[in-house]
């Protein structure tokens, strides 16, 4: 496998990181950058994560396998831009948190193209975006989904794997509804929770004190708070009716620990809380493992 | 200031890192330890944390100060066995991370003695206890929030302040009733989200599928769900009525975020997730200049 032009379609923290990997993989001979800041492209030329900028349809040209790695809501503006300048041969993926609507996306927009497009998604990154926050190892060790449909060619899959496996990543296949499912409980939910923690302290009358106060234990909890408010935005959209089911059983959950707490129940509290540590403790001693 | 002997009653992370800081600064010449557990005795007599093994009265023959680094629960209890093997001159301080209740068992249990308890809560620690968790810079840097009382010794105050500031830390002053509305919101809230966060996880029929996709956000968010089961259901009930107060305000925060999703309205679900992230942002600027 070995790309000979690639385009990133959003060289930022997870398109840029996709470039420097393969370059240092050898997995890619030239990489065309396309966005939307002048800056965040200047900066992905000078650190060698592309050669060149274009514009979306002069991209296309040529191009091999094309990353979409844009917040979600722009996916399908981007694939409608892109499928007048396709090539029979070129193959399309993108790196979005959500995949029930970046499919139902690319369905409409690339008509006959389709089976040529991948559906992904990187269980990587972190709260700061940008190209300045790029790394060539940011996927090692990582899982990235890919959800194809029945319609999918196979040998666009095996490709898109193997660019991805290129870069250290581990690939792993599920249906886009058992996606959103998954990632709606691990990864929406929290930080959902993340954002309305701090939100919820920012507006208090007194919220200068309590950050004063605030230690290690809520930077951590908060961290995810750090991230792209665009990006999740279109993800609490995108996957709005998982989110809203697991944002009214949380609700629910802590419903059951208001209830422990006022009626003092000591044994039922030290057994949520050993159940919860334990259940943690074994997830990150098989984390460990793998 | 100089200690010539302390009493540590609960030698673990908290009271392990005080006689290890103390004994680094040069301000202690004896260490007793009290405990439960005869391993982590063990551990801390082996890395001299401790000079020696005692039980609370005779360790209490002598001793200048007595910090008392238990779960709050167990706070009574200590103090109803150490008033009668008390010196006049004995002072005593806690690291409890409640401040109310923990006064009030001392007013009840101390009597006459009760001037010189002095109510102090460290703001550092981490998921893990015990002894081997213990270091002598766990202090360094941060908030120790002291919690006198109208009729609390200036003498005794002092002291202690002199003794958390040799531990690297910054010394705070406030009413135990401040400390325990600050701490529900800024610690113990954020504490049980990502308990009853792993707890609904782990309680679902997919849990496995669910933690096999966990990755680094959902472990930096539920860090502090790795902290002492025993520590926090104490906590949990001595904080009760604020904590309960908290818990409903930060479910109504979620039911505002469910009504944007539920409406699809993008613009006021980047207002508030912007509104977050500049906040904690902020935050983050704030703590490093410091």
């Amino acid at each position: 496998m070995k790309i000979e032009k690639l385009v990133v379609v959003g060289p930022g923290l997870i398109g840029g990181s996709f470039a420097l990997a393969l370059k240092s993989a050898g997995k890619v001979e030239r990489v065309v950058g396309v966005g939307r800041s002048r800056e965040n492209l200047a900066y992905a030329l000078e650190r060698g994560m592309i050669d060149e900028v274009a514009n979306l349809p002069d991209a296309m040209n040529d191009a091999q396998l094309a990353l979409i790695a844009v917040p979600v809501a722009q996916t399908s503006k981007v694939l409608a831009t892109m499928v007048a300048h396709l090539e029979s041969r070129t193959l399309i993926t993108d790196a979005g948190s959500t995949k029930q609507d970046v499919v139902a996306a690319a369905r409409r927009e690339l008509g006959a193209h389709f089976p040529r497009f991948v559906p992904a998604h990187p269980i990587a990154g972190g709260e700061r975006s940008g190209a300045q926050a790029a790394r060539s190892d940011l996927f090692r060790g990582k899982n990235v989904v890919l959800t194809p449909l029945a319609e999918t060619d196979h040998e666009a899959v095996d490709f898109v794997a193997e660019a991805w496996i290129a870069t250290g990543a581990k690939v792993r296949q599920m249906l886009p509804e058992e996606h959103d499912r998954i990632f709606a409980a691990v990864s929406h939910l929290p930080h959902l929770l993340a954002f309305a923690l701090v939100h919820y302290i920012a507006e208090r009358d007194n919220a200068e004190t309590l950050f004063d106060f605030a230690a290690g234990g809520f930077r951590d909890f908060t961290r995810i708070a750090s991230s792209s408010s665009e990006m999740w935005r279109d993800i609490a959209i995108a996957n709005r009716g998982t989110l809203l089911f697991e944002v009214e059983n949380y609700r629910y959950e802590l419903a059951k620990l208001q209830q422990l707490i006022e009626a003092g129940d000591a044994s039922a509290l030290h057994a949520f809380f050993s159940r919860a540590r334990e259940a943690r403790e074994e997830w990150l001693a098989g984390k460990s493992e793998q």
